[in-house]
C-alpha cells in the first residue's frame, strides 16, 4: 500500500493533534517529520514521534527538503500560515493549513494567488467543522431541500471561560475574536450558502457590536470578549454570528440553518456524551470544554480525507476561494467591531465608502 | 347559568386542592360546603372558603344533607373513599372519588356495585393522569395508529425522596407502594390497551421484587421503596412498572407505550419549566418536586370534565369497572412483592392455585 | 368576597381571551362589560359572555360608563390602545392595555404622561412574558447571582409560517415586525438588565438587517419578514434579536441571558408538551403552533396579578416607563432596519445625528 | 516500536470490524492474519486486508500457527467461541472473545477454567459497552459517590425492527434474546453493582415475561420479540432489563443507575447526531441505526487496551468471572421467559428446587 509522505509544520496545541492524527489515525498517511521552533515542543517530538520514525526538524525549511515529502501540515502560528503554506506549494507539496489563512486579506489572496499557479496541488484550509458528521448531515439534509432555501443562518463559536487571562495575551495576534472564532461560523455560511460550486454568496454589508464583560485588557489589542456580528449577503440572505470568551459550562459552537420550509439546528443542546447526573439541584449534563473535545472526529476524518485526496487525485473538499472571502468577512466584522461603523460592498466585492451613501 | 352545587369530603393535601379547583377554577361548578373530621383543616376552610359562602361541616354525613347537593368529590382518606362515595350514591348525587377507590379488591367492587344500582348517576374515579394533555395527546397519536398495535407498556410513578420518615408512616394506610403509585400506571396501561371501549384486557399473571434502599422502616407495613412489577394480559400485551420513593431530583412519572411500528413517550425527560442553567459543572435543569407540581392543571381539567358530564348528562371518560381492575392489579402485585411468588389469573379473572400449574 | 368589576375593549383574538380570563379564570375579578365596533364580535360576546352576566357594548365610550366600573382591559387594534387607555384613565380606571402602548414614541409617551397624571391608578402594559413561570423563574436565577452580571442577550420571537397572506395584511398597522414581535424581547432585556428598580439601561445604539425570504409583499408596507437587531446600551451591555414569520414547526420564542459566570435559556428546545413520537424517520416533538399556545397560563397570571394589584393597591410588577422604552427601541431597529443605517443615541435618550459622528 | 501480532477469527459483520480495527486504528497492534470458512468472506479480507500484508486462512487452526502470533480476536460464530478461545490459549495466546462466551453456563465456565490455568494470559470477553465513554463516565461518577449507594438498574438493549425474518432465523443459534441482548444490560449491572473488585453480586432470583408482537415465527425457537426480565441480587439489590427486536426508530440502548442520592442516565434521549430537523410536523432527530452506529468508538477503545494490556502485560478490565456470571443470568432469564417461572438462586448460586421453597 502507497502511503502518502507527510509532515507537521508547529507542534502547539493543534499541532500535536494533527501529528499524531496523521501518525496514528490516517492508515494512508505516512507522518515522516515534524518541525517546530520551540525546543519544548521538539522535546515532546523526540519522545513521542521520534520511537514511530519521525525526522524531528528544528527549522520549517529543512524540514521541506525532507527525502520524498509530498505533503505538508501547517500547523504554526497563524502569523507564519501563508508564508511556510507558499514555500511548501513553491516546493511541490500539497498542504493542509490551519484556519485563518492569514489575519490580513492581502495575505490570504497571497496564498489563493500561489495555489492558482499550481493547480495539481492540494490546497486545504482546515475548516475543521466541514468534517464534522453532524454538519455535513444538516448539509445534506439542506441539499436534498429539507428546509427550503436556507435564508438566515445564526451561527455561534464561544470558548469556556478561561481565567488566567490567556485569551488577553492571544489577542495580539489572533486577529481579534470575529477572526479568531467566528471565521467558522462565517465559513459555514458561505457553505451553506454556496449553489452551483461556487464559494458563496458576496457581501453586502458587516455590522458588529461587543463589549469587554470580563477580560478590559481585551481592549488595548482591540479586541472583545463578546461580539455580535450582522452580514447581509448580496443575493438576499443573512447570517448573524455570536463569539465569546465567557461561556461558564464549555465550549458552545452552536448553529441554525433557517431556510423558507425548515430549519436544522446543530448543537443546540450542546452535551460532553450521553450521561444525564439526577441530583438534589435538579438533572445536569456536562459540555466539551474546548474546542477539541467537540470536534475531536473532525480532525480525524479531516486528516484522512486530505490524504485520500493527495493519494488519489481528487478535489479538495472546500475550495480556496471561500478561505479568503471567510477572512475578508471576519476582518470586516471586525473593523466594524472596533469602529461602531457599518461597512458596505458592493457587488464586486469592493468597499463601498461612506460618501458614496 | 346553571352551575353544578358541590362539596367537598376531605381537606388534606389533595382535598384542599379539589375544594379550591372547584371553588375558583371551575365556573360551572358552585362549591357550596366541604367536610373534614380535622380542626385544623376546618380552621383553614373557614379562612379561605368561607368568604366564598362555602359551608364547612365537621361530619360528612352532615354536608351531604346540605340543601341542594349535587355532587361530592371524595378527598378524604383513603380507608373512607368507599364509604363515602356509596353514602353519596345513596342520597343520589354525582360523585368524583379520588383514587384508589379502596385497597380492597372487595370494597372497591362493592363502590362498582352500587355505581351499577344508580345508572343515572355520574361516579368517576379520579385518575388524574387521563386529564393530562400529554397523556391524552399521546393516547390520541395511539388511536391514529401511530404506533400500530400497543404492545408493551414502561411506566413509572416515581417520588422525590422525603428523608422526614413520611412514607413509612403513611405506609399504614397505603396499600403499598404498588397500590399508592403503581395504580396511576395500572390504569395507563389499561387505557392504552382497552378496545371497543372495554375497560382493558384481563391480567393473565403478575410478578414483583422489591427493596427497602432508605427506609428499611417499611419492611414491617409489608412495604418496600422501591419496586419493579411485570404484568401480562390475556390478549398478549405486557406491562412494566416501576414504582419508587428516593428520586433525589424531584417526580419523576414517565411512560413509554411500544407499539409493533413506533413508540410514544411522556415524560421520559422530565423539567419542571423551560429553563436550563449553564454553570461550570454543566446544564441544569429543575424537575416537579411533587406529584401535584406535575399534574396541577390536569386536576383542573378533571374538576371541569366531571362537571360538564354532571350537567350536560355525559357519560365520564373513564369507566369505573377499569378502576376496580386497577385496584384487582395493584394489589397482586403488591402480594407477589411480598411474598416473592408469581401469581396467575385465568381469563374470566380468577386466580389460578399454584398447585393447579 | 369584593371583586373587581372590570370590563374589556375589543373582542378580537386576544380580547377574547382577555376576556375569558377575567370572567372565568379570575376569581377576585368580575367581568361586567365588554365592547367592540365588530358585529361578528359583539355576537360572539352575547352568547357567550351574556350568559355570565356581561353587558356588551357597541361603542368604547358607552362601556367607560357602565355603573361601577374599575378596571378596563384594552385589547383593541394597537391604533387605538393609546386612546381608549387614555380615556379609562381620565375616568378614573385601572388599565390593562395590550402591547404595544403604540407604534408611535410619542404617543407611547403620552400614555405615560396621563399615567403621571393618575399615580393612584394600575396602568399596566401587558407583556405577557413577564408573568410566564419559566422567565420568572430565570429572573429570580439571575437576580440571585447565579449567572454573574447579565452582559449578552439574545432572544427571539418567531411565528409560524402563515402561507394566508395574513402577515402582509397585519404589517400596514403593526408598526412592523420589530415593533410587533420584537417588542417582547426588548422588554425583557429591559427587565434583565433593570438595576435598583430603574426601567432598563439607557439605548446606545441600534442596527439591524432583514429579508423577505417567503412574502415580498411586506416591503411595500416597509417591513420584512426575517430580521435580526443588534441593542448596544450605555451601561455596556448587549442584546440581539432575531424575529421571524417563517417558522415551519411552530412558534419559537426562546432567550439566552448570558452573564459573566453563567447562562440561563428559556425555551431553546421547544415543545408543546411532554409527548415524543419515534417513528421510522427518527422521533418527534410537537410545537406550540401559536404565541398564545406557548403563553396561555401567564395571561390568565397578568389578569390575576393585574386584579389583585388593583385592589390591594399594590405597585404593578412592570414600569410603564419601560414600556415606553421598548417602543421607542422597537421603532428605531424597524428604522434602521429599513433605512440600513445605524441609529445612535446619547446618554439622555436622544438620538445623535449622523453629522455628529 | 513493538507491535502486538494479532489475528482475527470470523469475518461476519463483527469480525470485518474488528479487523479494521486492529489494522487501522490501533497503532500498537499489528494485524497479521485473519481466517474464514465462509469464501464471500476471504474474498472480502484478499481484498481489503490483503494489500496491508495480513495472511488470509480458511482455517482457524492453520491460523493459529502463524509464524510469531502473540493474540487472537475470536469474532467467529457464537458456537464456536468457546472452542477457539480455548484452542488459543492452549496455543500461549491472548484472547479478546466476542460476547457471550457461549450461550451454554458450563461451555462459558470452560473457558473461565482454561484461561486460570494460563494466569499469564490476557483473556478478555468483549462487553463493548464497558468501553464506551458515556457508560464510563457514569461509572467514575458512580465510584465518586455522585449517587449514593446504586440500588436499582433499569436497562435496555432494543434493535430495530427489521422486517427482513433476520431475527428468526438468527434465534436459532443466538441463545434467545436474553442471552443475546441481555447479556451486556446484566454485565453493566454486575459491573456498576460490583464491589472490592469482585466480578459482581450473587444473583438471588430471576423472572420474566415475553411477547411475538411482530415475529411469531421466534415461537418455534422458544425465543420472543419482546421480553422483560426482573433480577434480584443476594445483596439487597434489583435490576430490570428490556430486549426487544422492535423499534422503529433505530438501536435504543439505554441505561438508568438509580441509587440512593440520585441517579445517572446513559443514553435515554437517543440520537445519532447533534443535528435536530424542524419541520411542519414538529422536531425530528434521527437514531443510532444499528449496534454499531452506537457502539463504533468503543470498539475501538477497546481493540486499543486490550492489545495496551497484552503489551505492557496489564490486567484487562472486565473480569472473565462476570462474563460467566452474565450467561448465568442470561440463561436463567430466558428460561424463565420460556417456562413462565420464576427461578431462584442460593447464596452459593446453585438453584433452589421449586420443591424447597
Amino acid at each position: 500500500m502507497t502511503r502518502l509522505r507527510i509532515a507537521c509544520a508547529g507542534l502547539g496545541r493543534m499541532g500535536k493533534r494533527h501529528a499524531v492524527h496523521f501518525a496514528e489515525q490516517t492508515p494512508r498517511a505516512h507522518l515522516v517529520a515534524v518541525s517546530s521552533p520551540d525546543e519544548t515542543e521538539l522535546e515532546w517530538a523526540r519522545e513521542h514521534l521520534g520511537p514511530l520514525g519521525v525526522t524531528v526538524y528544528k527549522k520549517y525549511d529543512d524540514m521541506l527538503k525532507h527525502e520524498g515529502l509530498q505533503a505538508v501540515v501547517v500547523a504554526s502560528a497563524t502569523a507564519v500560515h501563508a508564508e511556510q503554506a507558499i514555500k511548501a506549494m513553491d516546493a511541490d507539496m500539497h498542504v493542509l493549513c490551519e484556519k485563518p489563512l492569514s489575519t490580513s486579506v492581502e495575505i490570504s489572496q497571497s496564498v489563493l494567488d500561489a495555489a492558482n499557479r499550481k493547480p495539481h496541488l492540494k490546497i486545504l484550509c482546515g475548516f475543521s467543522r466541514r468534517f464534522d458528521a453532524s454538519y455535513r448531515d444538516a448539509h445534506t439534509k439542506m441539499l436534498a431541500g429539507t428546509i427550503g432555501r436556507p435564508s438566515v443562518i445564526r451561527s455561534q463559536t464561544c470558548d469556556k471561560l478561561d481565567p488566567s487571562g490567556f485569551f488577553v495575551a492571544y489577542a495580539q495576534f489572533s486577529g481579534g475574536i470575529f477572526v479568531d472564532c467566528s471565521i467558522h461560523d462565517i465559513d459555514l455560511a458561505l457553505w451553506f450558502y454556496s449553489e452551483d460550486g461556487k464559494p458563496g454568496p458576496m457581501v453586502k454589508s458587516v455590522s458588529a457590536v461587543g463589549i469587554t464583560a470580563v477580560e478590559p485588557g481585551l481592549r488595548k489589542y482591540n479586541d472583545r470578549d463578546n461580539a455580535v456580528g450582522l452580514v447581509e449577503f448580496h443575493d438576499g440572505r443573512i447570517a448573524y454570528f455570536y463569539a465569546s470568551r465567557m461561556m461558564a459550562a464549555g465550549q458552545e459552537d452552536s448553529t441554525e440553518i433557517i431556510g423558507t420550509k425548515g430549519k436544522l439546528t446543530v448543537n443546540t443542546q450542546p452535551q460532553i456524551n450521553l450521561v444525564n447526573v439526577y441530583e438534589a439541584d435538579g438533572v445536569r449534563r456536562e459540555l466539551p470544554q474546548h474546542y477539541f473535545d467537540r470536534f475531536r472526529e473532525a480532525f480525524v476524518t479531516e486528516a484522512r480525507e486530505f490524504t485520500d485526496c493527495c493519494l488519489d487525485d481528487k478535489p479538495v473538499p472546500l475550495k480556496l476561494e471561500g478561505a479568503v472571502q471567510a477572512v475578508r468577512i471576519g476582518y470586516a466584522l471586525q473593523e466594524a467591531l472596533i469602529s461602531g461603523k457599518k461597512i458596505v460592498f458592493d457587488e464586486e466585492g469592493q468597499r463601498v465608502e461612506r460618501a458614496a451613501l
